[in-house]
């Protein structure tokens, strides 16, 4: 399928008058698709009961008119205030108890029933409606779910509703007093009726039922999500979507990703920079009006996971300063285009930008558009324009198996934000350094979930920090290149500690017998160069240590196949881990210059330069937010 | 009218026996005025219509035979317990919804109409009694309106008062709609009764919400204080005053300022660079015993903006250490008189230092006073005599129009305190920046709020980050030199993006299309030095760039007389900016010393060190913490 | 008496086929004595009223069997879910109003009459059945009174306790008003049922509030322990202790101390300089893996005078990384014995080690023990068996009179905690600084409570900080040479000023007249060498000075037998001081390498190196994490 761009665009927001030249400037630009409608319910059902789709039907009307492709979302993220009439309990609560109320959006609890069926309701309705109209392209259901700290809620429903899985979970509180070690400090119940949710204790609760509580509040994101998957898909059969945020955790995406077609995500760089990475200062200001160079492939390659046959979107990808973030500066001239140019290359069907025209009014009106709000164009509508124009010209880009596969667990970040035992252990964090420095060395990565049982074709699979592994994954690794670790199989899956202790892999005979949490500024050097910090586990075993540290401790052992790390590599760590391990699993490995990176698709290798200064590379100047892509094969993984 | 000095004194507090002699060392150290009463609510009505006034005309009599002026102070910041019991729900609420109970002061919500009538009650019986008192020379209402974040409340009774207040303000929930942009995310209201305040939602409530509720808030505090006034205008003829709190800015001083006659404040320089000032370290360490040395006259010169026919008295002083900052180190010798004399040098009536004698209870017990808690003289009262005899050897202070005006608008204050886009981006800190500046050039400035329209007599006005400027002022301000901007009617009223897009100067081509939040450590160099930091603005259009940075972006341009500055300038720019319009403005600028100020009235230049070494200027020595005068014209300015 | 090891051990947490291999591994290793039962109210009582003693009778046979001495510990910490059931209202409230429920331990308010009673109630069955059995060598009440901050509680229970106690405290409410000034700020209460808890007040609620507030909750804390006590003491003879918690500080120790034998505190020395201790980054770093140098010193001398008779233990000894600090790194190996030793040669009659085993469930799963999780040994054992090993190779450790006393006092805690003045102003800060400089000159020490009026033999005493001071202390400590201040009889015992004037130090003529809380980073600069930091008085009177600042301002005055101390000396101050004062009071004071430190017993000298290097000391290389000891002769002190 040929790439292709669109736009978010809310005609509920705009005079009439402007919708055909909207439609037209759209056209013009080269957008093809147009996501409208999840945030309108208010003007789609103005009182409980009361429609209103004259204006709808219109907006559709002119849209397809002028030859754009239609998105339908639901919008069941903004429920209107005569649904908090209806329901004043509908809301979730934070973890002190306080409610979170009408006035913003996502003003709902996840188990709250009520309210759950009024979402299906909708989806219904719009379904009998739309559903079989051929100008609806696609639907996305409701909107970034997890954005603002939605998943968890301590609120009246979801205590009820969690006392109603654990029963269905444990079926006896005997069980579930074993399984959580209820006896440490008499937690034990007997009843379902006495377990809280793991909030306001005295002092932290007990891991493992903080973990159910997680586990719990991610299903009902699921449960919650079908319902609308249910209404649709008897309705329709156009593709179902929906848009994850980026860096939310709180709930499995595949879980979520398994009943619809497409996964698409929400791109903004700088705003991710500034908000939701950790960073020095230094780092910060050196990627400033770019963002991180792995933060937005890394959610490319895990959404390409995500997706049913690796299809997926960027649904909004920021096109100037946004609002949200605590500093909101500008992306530098050609960011807009490279980071568009990012998602094609790793697998993106469509890169819709958010938004057509900046808003004048309420939350959103610092928040850039491709049009300024007097709509003259602003400065990420040229930019797009000529991503139209690239695409137009060439072949559709097309994916190739990457050599290199990542494993990324959400159960693991769960179980590592419940028990960090370092202030500053993340799971996501971890993950993502791995997967920078492996690009750093130049490979394209895919990401697998922990569920993936076929490995074919991977050279190298990298497994960090999995809570948890299934034997099953052991298994279907076989006996191909593989680093696992550090914390890996540190718990069940109930966040205990298993008998035999971690990591197990097979034939490999090496325990973590002890761990310790550093603080920022504590290294334990290794020898040849390099560190670890943060983590640092004690390995006792006879498997051969290829790289210990200066006191002779093993920090990764392996047998040339199976490695363990025992740590927290630094960023030279990492090089060096990836430089010993990669050449013996047949891959080649370099040093890109800082702020480089590239993807290798079937038939073209691009390269992008998130720095602020040019660099050289394959014999080309890349300019600061440049883009370029060249003919080339990548090797051989069948 | 010639200056003169006061006190604030608590009879209540100490016995009777000590009242002739605290009258007399009053009188002795050269003090004309003393403010009693403003505290003392649980004594003059120990039970609900049950009164005690005995004491306080004793007390009365005690003072004014001693030959001072009395100031008597509505006692309603402090509603005694039986209040308490009488209203349980008087109280404000946090933005958390905690109760913010009894058991301190400013226990009260503005918006609760029973306390509000019990406020107005007791004005009117202390007006009955003392109103036509010729020993009562003034009267001060409450104390200090907004101190502890009292100004905005999330209680029932405001989220009732802001319903009739929206009601009253907008007349049907369709122009709210519309007016907010509630379209935005379904906020749409079909009744008042559905608004909530804009608390405990998911994530930001819309921006419009949220400055609806600061204007009703402001609205509120003058509703609530003009039932006293009513009460105490009908029943007296002495001026009315309030005591306004250094840098509180949550209600509009102007507004409470129009129904009486003086304005006051209270000047604590040292508490104030501790807890109420962004400083780097360093600066806090080179002032740390000084204050800040713009932060007191910014305030003068407000406040004889606010106070009717521009008078204006500091009614307490801080005249030794505090208790409320974090740190609380002592005045260097020298900066009690400083401060005193800074104030007259501005036009101040009356100072009044705060407290005559250090309480040896309760909250502020570590608040030092003029005398000690064991009746000795603490350092201050010497310093206070000095500034009385050297009162006594001249003619009264004279003030005269300066050359300069500067703008000051609490509605731009809320405006972008709800809606900053960058995290440390304060109007406060906006103008006291600009403020500084024009100081550090030697000029002296008059503050004008934004509805001023007669500037007759001003070479230079200064409007930086006005949020929503009316069109009369643009007319009011004729062809003078003025410098507008940053963030310059960049939003309407109602905070939405206007269309066109600010700033709108008159017959100066220039839109802002962009702008930019940059994070600390962030500038952008200027040509020819200086740079633009936290703040940066696109400009478009015809206009003359003066000053543009190095890429050539323009940040200020202009025609010689209107001038826009597109940026947040740091010193070397501000100073830059000053000297490029100065002169042509017909102003001589030149930089002083760091720590000097100078403040010219109708007959003399007063300079102020604030440093803690001495400085030479004008061919005299200015010792560490000193003052010092000599004749002088100011320019004319008529 | 021999010293000896011990062991927390939590036989309900294992498998009942492990207990015989547990208790022989004990033994094995040289340990004497075992505490149980004091988290396990759920099984021995899993319903209420309804008992299972089997388990708990069984495990004492098989740990007595083997020749272990059991302490047993009342489970009153970890109230079952079926106890929250029964009273719903018997949690703790934090200051914000928030219930602290069940889910982890210590889940319940101190002032709840029906919670106090079941913990007497549960006290009589335990003690019925085990008071007389001679295999109970010891008993513990609850464990870790106030960890968490539990003893502080704003719950309905506590605020109508707190009206009692007022009312028993004054009698009437004039007499309250005037104690605590309330006429300040109107304040002034009619009925004990209008006084609140000091919380969610609109600013600071009045200091004597709060104090009063703290010294009820310390009350409480003994009223609730002393049920627990009388029911034991009615039912064994075997000795009654608690194990407080290092700086848990909310409650008076030695109020609690008095009606029991045995003073016991929990010793994690790398939790502390984690998560308890105020430390520069460096410092953190150079102690990582090995704690405070006078963290555990200061804790033990002050539990040899919390215990009756001096009788004291160590019932909890880190053995390895803990969970519950932000990071938790391992202990140096040596340091387990080290702290061991330490223990021992500051009196301990038993160490104990926590745990036996590593739990691999809830909340201290990441917490090492004796062992690890899958029952093998880990790094700790090694050390606790060879501390066994030495201590069987010698004769008891012989406690001798110390030749400096310090004074500690827990209300001086609650002052300064109510009115800090300085944001950073700890009083136990402040001793631990000059205990530190003693420890740094090679001083052993004594604490002393404020009570202690016997001070014979001691030639030098310290009292730093304490806010009142009762007259017999002064007339008690004689003629003897004590150093005084600073912030000494600044306040009344109602937290008001006195008049006269503090220090009140009997014959010697100053007073403090003006005090300063400086902020970090800011010094007053003493001649000769040193400085004054973060307080600073103003000391007047006759007083010879012995230290001034470089002003001239008397930092220490004197008269070589008192003195007193105006201000927060640094260390260099500090040992300029001691160096001053010791010779003169005939003690020998000379530095002592950084990270070494000493301690003299009735015939040995113990070393200890907390360095990560080896020093040299008294001709020996003590390696880093070493501890020695060589015969030594102590200078007479009678």
């Amino acid at each position: 399928m040929k790439q292709s761009l669109g736009v978010c665009y809310y005609p509920e927001h705009w005079p009439r008058s402007m919708w055909e030249s909207d439609a037209a400037n759209m056209v013009a630009a080269g957008l093809s698709w147009v996501r409208i409608g999840e945030f309108a319910w208010s003007r789609i059902e103005p009182q409980p009961g009361s429609f209103d789709f004259a204006w709808l039907d219109d907006a559709i009307s002119v849209l397809s008119d002028a030859g754009l492709r239609i998105v339908l979302g639901t919008p069941t993220c903004t429920p209107p205030a005569w649904m908090a009439d209806k329901y004043p309990d509908m809301f979730a609560h934070d973890a002190r108890g306080h409610i979170r109320g009408f006035g913003s959006r996502r003003h709902y609890c996840f188990s709250h029933a009520g309210y759950r069926a009024e979402a299906g309701r909708i989806a219904e309705i719009l379904g009998d409606r739309y559903g079989r109209d051929p100008r609806i392209h696609a639907w996305q259901i409701d909107n970034e779910y997890g954005c603002h700290d939605t998943v968890l809620s301590w609120s009246p429903a979801a205590r009820d509703a969690f006392r109603h899985w654990l029963a269905a979970t444990y079926g006896d509180t005997d069980t579930l007093n074993t399984a959580w070690g209820n006896v440490f400090w008499s937690m034990e119940y007997s009843s379902f009726d006495q377990i809280g949710l793991p909030n306001l204790t005295v002092t932290q609760p007990n891991p493992s039922h903080e973990l159910a509580f997680r586990r719990f509040s991610s299903d009902q994101v699921v449960r919650w999500h079908e319902v609308q998957v249910d209404a649709l898909r008897a309705r329709t059969d156009a593709p179902l979507i929906h848009n994850y945020m980026g860096r939310v955790l709180d709930f499995d995406h595949f879980d979520v990703g398994r009943s619809i077609d497409i996964a698409s995500w929400d791109s903004y760089p700088i705003g991710f920079l500034s908000d939701r990475l950790e960073a020095s200062p230094e780092r910060r200001a050196q990627y400033l009006q770019q963002g991180d160079p792995d933060m937005q492939a890394f959610h490319h390659d895990l959404y390409r996971a995500v997706g049913r046959d690796g299809r997926w979107w960027v649904m909004e990808q920021q096109p100037g300063p946004v609002n949200w973030a605590p500093y909101n500066p500008a992306p530098l001239p050609g960011m807009v285009r490279l980071w568009t140019w990012e998602a094609f290359a790793h697998g993106a069907e469509v890169v819709s930008y958010f938004r057509w025209r900046q808003a004048p009014f309420a939350q959103e009106q610092m928040h850039a558009g491709l049009r300024r709000p007097d709509d003259a164009p602003a400065p990420g509508l040229d930019e797009a324009a000529r991503v139209a124009q690239e695409l137009s010209e060439m072949p559709a880009v097309e994916q190739v198996q990457a050599p290199v596969a990542l494993i990324f667990d959400y159960p693991s970040e769960w179980a590592w934000a419940t028990l960090p035992q370092g202030a500053d252990f993340s799971y996501f964090r971890l993950v993502l350094d791995c997967y920078r420095a492996l690009r750093r060395s130049g490979l394209s990565v895919d990401i697998l979930p922990s569920s993936a049982r076929a490995f074919d074709g991977y050279r190298l699979v990298l497994a960090p920090g999995i809570a948890s592994v299934p034997d099953a994954l052991f298994r279907a690794l076989g006996d191909r290149s593989v680093v696992f670790g550090p914390r890996m199989n540190a718990v069940t899956r109930e966040l205990t500690i298993p008998d035999p202790m971690g990591p197990a892999v097979p034939e490999l005979d090496v325990t973590v017998t002890r761990v310790e949490s550093l603080p920022p500024g504590t290294r334990r050097a290794v020898a040849g160069g390099g560190a670890v910090h943060r983590w640092m586990e004690t390995l006792e075993g006879s498997a051969t240590a290829v790289i210990s540290d200066l006191q002779g401790a093993a920090v990764l052992v392996g047998d040339g196949t199976a490695y363990y790390l025992g740590g927290w590599p630094d960023p030279e760590l990492w090089k060096r881990i990836i430089s010993e391990i990669a050449p013996n699993a047949g891959l080649d490995v370099s040093e890109l210059p800082p702020g480089l990176r590239i993807r290798d698709t079937k038939t073209l290798r691009f390269a992008f330069n998130y720095g602020s200064e040019a660099v050289e590379y394959n014999g080309e100047t890349i300019p600061a937010a440049g883009v370029t892509w060249w003919p080339h094969q990548p090797m051989d993984c069948a």
